[in-house]
């Protein structure tokens, strides 16, 4: 599962990272030239079970943010991305597909409508902040781009609510799921939204000012111990279950947003102006070739899938596993997949290809599965 | 010096990787979202003495190549950086400082031109890519910017160019530091520079085609058997004492070109224009305020830097430490600061307060060392 990471300041730590080695975390992954921790209980299984029925604190830090302010910020966030976000209201948050000219995924961050001439966008794993200022400058825009100090803490799980309740008042409970609000901490106003990389629900608090990473871990602990709270992070079980997709995992700029079921989020209809809307009109027009769907697939527990694992029908190689692990609450792997339409119903017979070298029957599923 | 690091996808494999991990690699870093191998020897000081003596072969696939190509290619190209690249000539290598508007470091990438209106960058931890694309969409350029199947092998130290001679045949030899040639490699064409991460000699190969991955390894580890070739990477010690800087730890955004001793790489009259030249101009002007040294420091081996070590004159910080360890050869600890102007003569006194909380006594140096 994990190999030996050669840290230096190139792969920055976070706020919170003295306190997740405090906590035992046993594994990072890099996310934005950051670490996220990856494992902290013995088995992932029991980090599985255990967001499932209580609550967990995360170290989210590696979901930077990429400020946008200024007189052109709105104009340069709509040409971004394919979401009309002419509807939105300061405090809410919003899932945006970011593409290309080809119609190419370049991130899909969740964009926070901070005022109207002001929004962060909460990014995955790619330098939105060099493609922002890239268009920016190009476009001659009047519009001011950075990566603020600020450092998501997500608190997730079905006890998170009541835990956050405890720490920043009742009023947190009224908040709707993808709005934001501004929460007391220690004399300062610090930005929480109902939101997070999980299916089991949960806040994700963005700390602004890194010095009082400590502090907001501790108070979060403190709160938690009512919840049976441990440390915690996204997990592979639970987001393969439940549809979550990871960009540079399931989705990469060799993709468009149709084909990874993102076309709710997409206009189509030539009513709003976005880079890359000439090539996904002519996707839609034409028909995707693929689409996403959840896999099952015997044989006992898979290895780490560190690299994709040929999806068959036959002798035909109509997808690849981009993420796979044993769900140990259905009792076989689960993976996610592109499929060629034409394969992609749900339960059609597949053979998946592991890494191990096994040929191992499966299934086509709907997701979340 | 290493923790547990998760893999998935999105911390793509190189076409070495399975040569890397046959050869008992010990560590990886992540850059531009690819693994980066970080130790085989026991310790670093045994692959430091080798390189020093012998002959290495290195994955460096994560120098990932920025392709533009197209009628605005050079134009495009020119706007990225600083220096002046109206002279150079198909076959050139030009080490190339790109900036932002503020002059704050974005990246600092080598340049192969490959023709009038082709160029690749082979670039540093930070996405290029999405800059140029953002540049060339938001001022409408025509050009084409990709990221090519291409994976450099270095292969370094005293020994690399007999054995390069053995492989490639002897014209190779003739090969001026940081140009570049084509050469035969299994009825390919190969890009061949005479360029490196170290100050032991060399060459970059830049395998256009993963599947030749293995093959070329191997063919490397065969002619290497005379000169004692070893897998290696880019090696700490090496790089610190050699004055090689690294974009991540020495240099970020909040860094211009001017301090970190990039100015004989910067255009200051006027005559080109390029993103960031007022700035630059500007800090021309005024001076800069602190500069890039060399720090020696006692107290025995130091622990790894993984975020950056005051670096006091008395009560004052003067500097930080962003890269440092223990040099064998120099019997002291070596590191890189930037240091502030009045602090930053050689030999002046400092002291280093290295994560373990010792005050190591030490002094400014030149590079390299």
């Amino acid at each position: 599962m994990s190999d030996g990471l050669n840290l230096s300041r190139r792969i920055r730590r976070t706020p919170y990272t003295d306190r997740v080695e405090a906590a035992g975390v046993r594994g990072f992954s890099v996310v934005n030239h950051m670490l996220l921790p990856k494992a902290f209980q013995p088995t992932v299984e029991q980090d599985y079970w255990h967001l499932r029925t209580h609550a967990q604190i995360w170290d989210v830090s590696c979901q930077r943010q990429v400020d946008i302010s200024g007189p052109d910020a709105a104009r340069l966030v709509q040409w971004m991305t394919p979401r009309n976000i002419g509807g939105a209201k300061p405090g809410d948050c919003l899932y945006v597909p970011i593409i290309d000219a080809d119609a190419g995924l370049i991130n899909d961050p969740v964009l926070l409508k901070l005022a109207e001439d002001h929004f962060w966008l909460s990014i995955a794993d790619s330098d939105v902040l060099l493609y922002a200022k890239g268009l920016a400058i190009g476009a001659g825009m009047d519009v001011r781009v950075t990566e603020p100090d600020v450092s998501p803490l997500a608190v997730q799980g079905p006890k998170a609510v009541d835990l956050m309740a405890d720490l920043f008042g009742a009023a947190i409970r009224d908040l709707g799921f993808f709005k934001f609000g501004w929460f007391d901490f220690q004399g300062t106003k610090q930005l929480i939204a109902r939101s997070g990389y999980s299916r089991q629900g949960g806040y994700e608090i963005y700390l602004n000012g890194g010095s009082l990473g400590s502090a907001l871990w501790d108070a979060v602990w403190q709160a938690g111990q009512p919840y049976n709270i441990t440390p915690g992070c996204p997990n592979l079980i639970e987001r393969i279950e439940g549809g979550l997709f990871s960009y540079g995992n399931e989705m990469t700029r060799d993709n468009n947003p149709l084909e990874i079921g993102l076309g709710k989020f997409c206009t189509l209809d030539g009513s709003i102006d976005y880079i890359g809307s000439q090539a996904l009109r002519r996707i839609a027009t034409e028909g995707i070739r693929r689409d996403i769907r959840g896999v099952t697939f015997d044989g006992g527990p898979c290895p780490t899938c560190s690299s994709p694992w040929p999806v068959m029908v036959g002798a035909l190689k109509v997808g690849q596993i981009t993420s796979g692990i044993w769900s140990p609450r259905l009792k076989t792997n689960v993976g996610l997949s592109l499929i060629d339409t034409g394969y992609d119903d749900i339960g059609q017979p597949v053979t998946v290809h592991s890494r191990d070298g096994l040929a191992r029957v499966g299934q086509i599923t709907s997701l979340p599965m």
